[in-house]
């Protein structure tokens, strides 16, 4: 059992150093979606896969804490490794900090890799410790030590996006970036989420599956800024352009040293939600911190007229994909072997072959009939479902262009399928119409337009335990705020008002255990509409532009305006795909478009 | 000029007293939306007669504050006094807090009478005047020697509701609300505002206009109960009552002398919104307080099945009410004479007729054409327009009854409108109809809902600038919280689950200034829907049953579940109401509820 010794060899570094616990995540030190291998210290530790997970070590203890997705799975990679699972949110299983609070002995010494935690949890460990008097270590990494044969970090080339992608130059951004720092009386900035620092440089990169960012830092005072890189990202271009643009640059490896010596002056405001702990008690030892929001994530949010125009562009070159996979799909069905892999692995090969293509924006979901009841379901080579002519197919797939990160889900009929499933998929695709077509005041958040999407599901008794929609990144992460669309209150949620020039995707769906899965996922933009006495109206503008399976409709539970909103829909798709494709694409594409 | 010699004699007053400044305001000591005659002391004091403004008086200044829907009419009645007016919302005009902090010189003095200012208010004056370290005297009450002639204040009769109006005891009410101070750590709760005061001791009165309470202070500790009321209120019978359920009464007029003897234990709960300053002032001289939320609000705000039950009852006579004034006015319209003040008097008329009537909810709101695009329009014996048999007729009335509190607005047409007009009022009716018929899951607020009665008017690039909902009082307050149904957000509002047994409006409408104004508003309580394993499902049961206007609807703009919501309620209408009625009036009620 290979964890067991690892956590053996962990426990001696641990007694020689008197060290009683020591806490392992599954993070990157930026609060990354996706964790390049490098960072998974805890499946290292723990031979637990999921995505969510952590793990505490103590000289006599082992526990890993994880949710109720990973329940089954991590009984089974636990096994024999004498590491106890503390199952998440069930009755009478108590919490990581419960733990220590309760376990901890007086004057004991927690340690871990303070990169690793986010700010919250970081404070949360303090108050758990607090009343034994407990020392917490927070710049321990042992993982570094023992970790044998640990991956290399990624470290690829970065590149500069050319002027006609962005719109704004870095001294544009920097210069509204800086003046929402005097708002907020604040003289510097602590930046290490890097989606928000790609954006305010112009900048990409490959150190992040599905992502195109560098791992990097960045702190902006009023007077400097500076620009944390592995060396491997700096090519003489970037170098040359950004030392044009005075970014000082600074090597990735020595960002925390650096934030040490820092004379700060004034206010320092940290990112609350991604600020790694490490940075936070290294700027509190010398400086009074903010703990606030970027202001890079609203003005990254807000996409600007050149980064728009580039999106739609994009966006038709991507639904052409989406046409030709569901051309594929429906002729071959049936004909020739087929697996959900082996689909995923065609779109992904059409996206490929598109113009300005980087990168998948995520794994590619294809999941057959029950599958697609799962909503983040991965096919795998041991679970790979033959797709068959009969029943529905759900994929959910994007790519990463220059020119914009495209999202989309649609789901088909490939052969015989229940009446209900007809009513199911005609009620998602009326939901997605409505919201796509909904009119609204400014001032509305997405908790006001939710139930345009959800409303023809509810009317049938019907939930999907999900958002309604995401914010959309401009080649960057797929998943972006601070915008979305969801129903839900709670306390301390920030609430965003939608403005002109969000990007956000649409994507309402049936998911019935054991049964079938449907997802429709269009990708729109926010504008605005009229103005008058009453005031500023919003609407949406569509980006997605890919065909509803008419197979799957019942026109009976239509509306009129529903009627009148696909048959819009697609004439709208016909129209602006039809330009890119063959003689042949055309017939096809008209036929599959046609009025109801 | 009468309140300019009042003025003098207050200043007189205060010289003596070496007061610099004096502050009235239009409040009674708890907070009430009406206010009777007698506490109307910025009134007297200035002429203005507005229901929003406060007025500062200071040795050589006179200031009135009120805002936008007054300007004019403050402007007319200031005339002459040397008072000086203040737009509040306008650009570059100072507030009462800010031209005090302003003016005020070093160690003066500011009194008022605290019992008229809320905390909020109390708070922001000393706020505005600490920095001059100013003295505030919060105990004097000048007006009542300066007013010759004062209308005397309302001191009824109280009642007793009987048990088979109320659900719940006065004993087991108490529990609740204990237990939810006890939650809450606090030992003692003072409460001041009326309708939570009745609705726990299950008393009703009649000393404020169109609300049926007793002035009352309430304190309410873990062992004890004190129940403050005027001598006039004491029946023997209510004596009697509430000595066997322990509650001690005490005089109205001693409430705060007896609060500053109190020997407090433990925490004091206030009430934010609505305790006084005075309150606040004296407790927090003895004891720590907690601002929070009456508990009883929420309790009263969910209605139990008795209460509902009658509410049903009383709602079937209510709608009863307005089919006979709809049949009235369409059937007399242009053959006898008509004004907004007669019409209204008409309605009026056919409520005090009812069996169970106490008094009107409010005053009813008669609007002919486009005085209907004043919101809150009140005709007088001076603006008193006559109705002719052509546009339309708003009317916005409501009763109290021994089992409830209705309110309902109908729009009518009486002879030649636009198409425009009919447009407007179908979209208004769909709206209303489609959030009547809303199903959400729980967790859902009325932030959530809005736009399923607002989205049509939001569709045509139309908006109300008002709420859509608001909670309704059990033989109390016609508004009532904490729910509603809004669609806007603000920092720091509270947002409320919509509960079963909540009661709410549901009046979407259409506002034209110089042209037309529509609202219908029917009165919905909450209720629990299907469960399943989307979870909890909830619904709207209606308790208005009156007619649509079906002269005024265009169902081409309709969709098919629309026109369906329509008939459905229509047949409701003729199946609840008909068998309340004469057969001349069940042909007349078949034929305005024909399906369409």
């Amino acid at each position: 059992m290979e964890s067991k010794e690892r956590i053996t060899a962990l426990r001696s570094l641990m007694k020689e150093n008197h060290i009683d616990y020591y806490f392992i995540t599954t993070s990157d030190y930026h609060n990354s979606e996706y964790v390049d291998d490098y960072f998974k210290a805890r499946e290292y530790m723990s031979g637990f896969t999921g995505s969510n997970g952590d793990l505490l070590i103590g000289a006599d203890f082992a526990g890993l804490w994880t949710d109720g997705r990973y329940f089954i799975q991590a009984e089974r990679e636990l096994e024999g490794s004498g590491i106890l699972l503390f199952r998440m949110g069930e009755e009478g299983v108590c919490g990581i900090t419960e733990y220590l609070t309760e376990h901890i002995e007086q004057g004991q010494t927690l340690a871990f890799d303070g990169r690793c935690v986010s700010i919250q949890m970081g404070k949360r460990l303090e108050k758990a410790v607090e009343k034994k008097e407990a020392h917490i270590l927070y710049e321990v990494d042992y993982i570094e030590r023992l970790w044998k044969n640990r991956p290399s970090r990624r470290a690829s080339q970065a590149f500069l996006l050319p002027h006609e992608l962005c719109g704004k130059n870095q001294k544009e951004k920097l210069e509204l970036v800086r003046t929402k720092m005097e708002k907020l009386d604040c003289s510097s900035l602590v930046l290490n989420k890097l989606d928000d620092i790609m954006w305010l440089f112009n900048l990409r990169g490959g150190d992040v599956e599905c992502n195109p960012v560098a791992l990097a830092y960045s702190i902006i005072t009023q007077k400097d800024c500076f620009l944390f890189l592995q060396k491997a990202a700096l090519t003489d271009k970037v170098k040359e352009e950004l030392a044009a643009s005075s970014v000082v640059l600074k090597d990735y490896d020595r960002f925390n040293e650096e934030l040490e010596q820092i004379p700060w002056e004034g206010r320092v405001l940290l990112d609350k939600e991604n600020s790694n702990y490490s940075i936070y008690k290294l700027v509190e030892k010398k400086a009074e911190v903010v703990l606030g929001t970027n202001p890079t994530q609203k003005l990254k949010a807000i996409k600007n007229e050149v980064e728009l125009e580039q999106m739609k562009r994009v966006y038709l070159l991507d639904s052409l994909v989406v046409c030709r996979f569901m051309r594929w799909l429906k002729e071959n069905v049936g004909k020739i072997p087929m697996t959900e892999l082996s689909a995923a692995r065609y779109m992904d090969q059409l996206r490929r072959d598109t113009e300005g293509f980087l990168d998948l924006s995520f794994p590619t979901i294809c999941a057959y009939r029950e599958n697609a009841a799962m909503m983040h379901y991965q096919a795998t080579t041991k679970q790979d479902k033959e797709i068959q002519a009969e029943g529905m197919l759900l994929i959910d797939s994007g790519g990463q262009y220059m020119g914009g990160t495209t999202d989309v889900t649609r789901t088909y009929c490939l052969g015989e399928v229940t009446a209900e499933m007809k009513d199911h998929y005609t009620a998602v695709v009326v939901g997605m119409l409505r919201l796509l077509n909904g009119k609204f005041l400014y001032g509305c958040t997405g908790r006001n337009l939710d139930i345009l999407a959800r409303g023809p599901l509810w009317d049938m008794g019907i939930d999907y335990k999900c958002g309604t929609g995401h914010g959309i990144g401009y080649i960057l992460n797929v998943h972006e705020g601070p915008q979305n669309i969801r129903w839900r209150f709670s306390e301390g949620m920030e609430e965003v008002i939608l403005e002109e020039g969000m990007v956000l995707s649409n994507e309402p769906g049936v998911y019935k255990a054991g049964s079938h899965g449907i997802r429709i996922e269009n990708i729109m933009a926010v504008k605005k509409g009229i103005k008058n006495e009453d005031g500023q109206f919003m609407e949406f503008e569509g980006l997605t532009y890919a065909p509803i399976d008419l197979q799957l409709i019942n026109p009976d539970i239509m509306e009129k305006r529903d009627i009148l909103n696909l048959n819009r829909y697609h004439r709208q798709v016909y129209e602006r795909i039809a330009p890119l494709m063959t003689e042949e694409e055309k017939n096809w594409l008209q036929e599959v478009t046609k009025e109801i």
